[in-house]
C-alpha cells in the first residue's frame, strides 16, 4: 500500500481483552511478501487432539490454499496441528504453481513442527494472480516455531491485515459444569465482502473439547446467521475461510450445549459487525430487516439486494431517507412482494405503509435518524412470516478512492 | 436538481440527424412537475392504424403508468393513439392514488385528442415515491396538442431527461422493395440501469407496417441482445418501459423482414449504449466479451457478473488491468467457471491463459490499453460455446457525487 489509510470512524474503541486458549499458541514474524515494514506471516500451533471445523468459500475459482484446506478438513484430530496465514498474496488463479506453493509451505511447517502435513492449514489474503514467493515465507518458518506464545493473538490479528483499518478480536468466556471454557477468534475483510460459507479469513479458537462433526455442524448452522448476514460490497472472495479450532484442554465436552453455541455466536456476530464497519469507506453502519417475507430465504433475497443496492448505499452515505431506493431494491430482487402491502422504516419512524408514504411521515424524523452513523432499516412485506437480518455498510467516496487506487 | 452536471465525457459529439416519421407528431412544454426553467412533459400523437409494442422492467414494484402500459398492449391499432412522458417524478409506489393519476391523465389526453383512453400511453421518470401533481400535466394537455409538429422529436428527447447530461437519439433509414422506411427513436437514462427486458425509457418510431404480434415479437427478441445486456449499477428501475410504434405510413409491411430488423437493432443498440455512456460518472464505457461458456445464458451470468463488480469498476476507474477481480467475478457470479481453462484478455494484450499469467505478458501493455476511454476485456472460459457480449462503464466519484447529493 502507497500509504496507511485512515482508521475506520466506525472502529471499535480499543481491541478487546484476550483470554489465553489453552492448546493454542501464536507468533508473527515479517516475511516481506508483499508489505514492507510490517509482520505478515502468522503461524498458529494447536495441541494434540485439537479438532478443526472450517468454512470457505463457494466461489468457483477459490484460491489455492481453500482447495488444500477443504481436502484436509474432517480428519481425525489427535495429533497436533498448524494454521498459518499470510497477507500481501492471496495465492489465487495461480495455477500449478499456487498449488506447489502451499505443498511447499505445508511441508516445510510439518517437518520443522513436527505434524503430518495433513494437519497444516493455511491461508493466503492480498493480491489475486501474481505468483506467492512462498520461500520468503519458508525462510522465516523456524523464527515462527522458536517465537510461540500462547499471549500473542493481538500480533496474530494484526499481521493478517490487509485493507484493514483496525485489527478485530472477539472473545467469550462461560462456565459449563462448574469450570470456565474460552473462545477467542480474530478476523480481517474490508472490501470483497459479499461471504458465501465464510468471510474473509477468521480464526476461532477455543478449548473446549467437541468431536469434529459436531464442531462443523455448529459451526455451518452459526456461520448462516452471522458471516453470511453481512456484506460490503456484493463482491465474494476467492479466498474466505474460517477455521474453528477446538483444543479441548478445559476438559469440557460442549456437543450439543446450548450456552456454549450462543457463546460462539456472539463471538461470529462481534466479528462480523467488525468486518462490516471496516468496510472499504464506511462511515455508517447499516442494520437491514426484513419481516413478512414467504419465508426466511426470501427475506435474504430482499434484505441482500437492499443492503447491495448501490443506490441504496449513496442514499445512506449522503444522509438520505430515501425509502424510494428500497422499494426500488425489493422490486429488483427476484423474490416475492407486493407493492400495496409494504411497510417501511428509517430508524423508528414509519415511512411508508400499504404501499404508499405514510400520511403522518415528516421526512426531518427521519433525516435525524440518517445523520447517526448506526442506521437501522426495517421492511415489512405483509405476505408471510420469513425474516432476516443483515448488515452493511455505505458506499462513499472512501470507497472509490481505496479501490481505484490501490490494487488488491 | 440543484445544478446541472457535466456532459459525460463519453457523449456522442452531437445529436444525430432525425428523420420525419409519417403518421407520428410531437410537442414538449413546461409543466414544472418537479424542475422548473425546463421541458418537462412530451406528448406525441400517433397516427390512426399505429401498431404499438413495448416491453418493460420485470420489478415486483414497478409503477403506475408501467401497470397501465401493460395492459393496454396488444389491442387493435385501428385507432388514433398517444404516448405522453413526464420527467421528474415516476409515479412508483404511491400506490392507489398513483394509479389514479395514470386515470386522470390519460382520460384527459383521450378526451383532448378525441382517442380512447386505451390508446393513450404514459410514462413517469423522476424521485420514487412521492405523489405525481397530475394536475400540472393536465394544464398543459391543450397546450401539446396545439403544438404538434413532425419534426418536433429533439425536444422530446430532451423533455424526459433526469440525470442524463446529454440527449439520446439515433435514427436509420432503409430501402424495401424500392421504398424507404424510416426508423428514429429516443432514450433516457444514467443511473438505476440493470434493465430487466427493457430499458429505463425508450420510444422508437418507424412508418414500417407491422401486425402488432409481429412487432411485439421482433422487439422482445431485440431487446435481449441490446437493452438488456447493458448495465450502469446493477439497480433496475421500477420504471423500465420501451414504446415501439410502427405508423404503417410508408405502406410498407415488415413482418419478417431481415433487413427492417437489422436496422432497428442498430437504433436500439445505438440507443443502448449512448445511455451507459450517460452512466452516471462514467469515464469509461466497457464491452465485455464472454465465450466458451456452458451455454449462452451462463454467459450472460458471467458478463453481468464482472459488468456489476465494484471492484472491477473501480479498476477501470483507476486505470488498472486488475484481472485478479475480473477472476473473482466469474467465481462468485454462480455460472461454471474451471479456473484453470479460463483465458483473459485486456484490449489486445493476452493476459492470463490456463488458469494463471501468461509468461509473456507485460503489465505495461494493458495499462496502455486502459488509459483510453474504451475499454475491451474478453474472457474465455473454454467449457463450451456459450457467448454474450454486454457494456457497462467504470464506477467513479462522479456515481457518488450523483447518488450521495441529489434524490432520484
Amino acid at each position: 500500500m502507497a500509504k496507511p489509510l485512515p482508521v475506520s470512524p466506525l472502529a471499535p474503541a480499543q481491541f478487546p481483552e484476550m483470554p489465553v486458549i489453552e492448546g493454542v499458541t501464536f507468533a508473527s514474524v515479517e516475511a516481506g511478501v508483499r508489505y514492507a515494514g510490517r509482520k505478515d506471516v502468522m503461524l498458529a500451533l494447536l495441541a494434540p487432539g485439537s479438532a478443526v471445523a472450517g468454512v470457505f468459500t463457494r466461489s468457483a475459482t477459490r484460491s489455492a490454499p481453500v482447495l488444500d484446506c477443504q481436502k484436509k478438513l474432517g480428519g481425525a484430530g489427535d495429533e497436533a496441528a498448524a494454521i498459518l496465514v499470510n497477507a500481501g498474496n492471496s495465492n489465487a488463479f495461480t495455477g500449478k504453481r499456487g498449488d506447489a506453493s502451499v505443498a511447499a509451505i505445508t511441508e516445510a511447517v510439518a517437518r520443522a513442527a513436527g505434524l503430518p502435513q495433513d494437519r497444516v492449514f493455511t491461508s493466503s489474503t492480498g493480491v489475486i494472480g501474481e505468483p506467492l514467493p512462498h520461500d520468503r515465507i519458508i525462510d522465516v518458518i523456524d523464527q515462527l516455531i522458536a517465537g510461540q506464545d500462547a499471549g500473542a493473538i493481538n500480533d496474530a490479528a494484526r499481521a493478517i491485515m490487509t485493507t484493514d483499518t483496525y485489527p478485530k478480536g472477539a472473545a467469550r468466556s462461560l462456565e459449563i459444569d462448574g469450570r470456565t471454557v474460552q473462545i477467542a477468534g480474530f478476523a480481517k475483510g474490508s472490501g470483497m465482502i459479499a461471504p458465501d460459507m465464510a468471510t474473509m479469513l477468521v480464526y476461532i479458537f477455543t478449548d473446549a473439547a467437541c468431536a469434529q462433526p459436531k464442531l462443523q455442524a455448529m459451526l455451518a448452522d452459526l456461520t448462516d446467521l452471522t458471516f453470511n448476514c453481512i456484506t460490503v460490497d456484493s463482491d465474494t472472495s476467492t479466498s474466505d475461510t474460517l477455521l474453528l479450532v477446538a483444543t479441548g484442554a478445559s476438559g469440557v465436552d460442549v456437543a450439543d450445549n446450548a450456552a456454549f453455541e450462543e457463546a460462539l455466536f456472539e463471538v461470529m456476530m462481534d466479528l462480523a459487525h467488525q468486518v462490516v464497519r471496516d468496510g472499504e469507506g464506511a462511515t455508517k453502519f447499516v442494520q437491514i430487516d426484513v419481516t413478512g417475507a414467504a419465508s426466511d430465504a426470501e427475506a435474504h433475497t430482499h434484505a441482500m439486494a437492499i443492503a447491495n443496492s448501490p443506490l441504496v448505499k449513496t442514499a445512506i452515505a449522503g444522509e438520505d431517507p430515501n425509502w424510494g431506493r428500497v422499494v426500488m431494491a425489493i422490486g429488483k430482487s427476484g423474490a416475492q412482494a407486493d407493492r400495496d402491502r409494504i411497510t417501511i422504516r428509517f430508524g423508528d419512524t414509519l415511512v411508508a405503509e400499504n404501499g404508499w408514504v405514510h400520511p403522518d411521515y415528516q421526512e426531518a424524523d427521519a433525516a435525524a435518524h440518517m445523520e447517526g452513523d448506526h442506521i437501522a432499516i426495517a421492511v415489512d412485506l405483509g405476505i408471510g412470516d420469513g425474516k432476516k437480518r443483515v448488515w452493511t455498510c455505505d458506499l462513499t467516496h472512501g470507497y472509490i478512492d481505496i479501490n481505484a487506487d490501490y490494487r488488491s
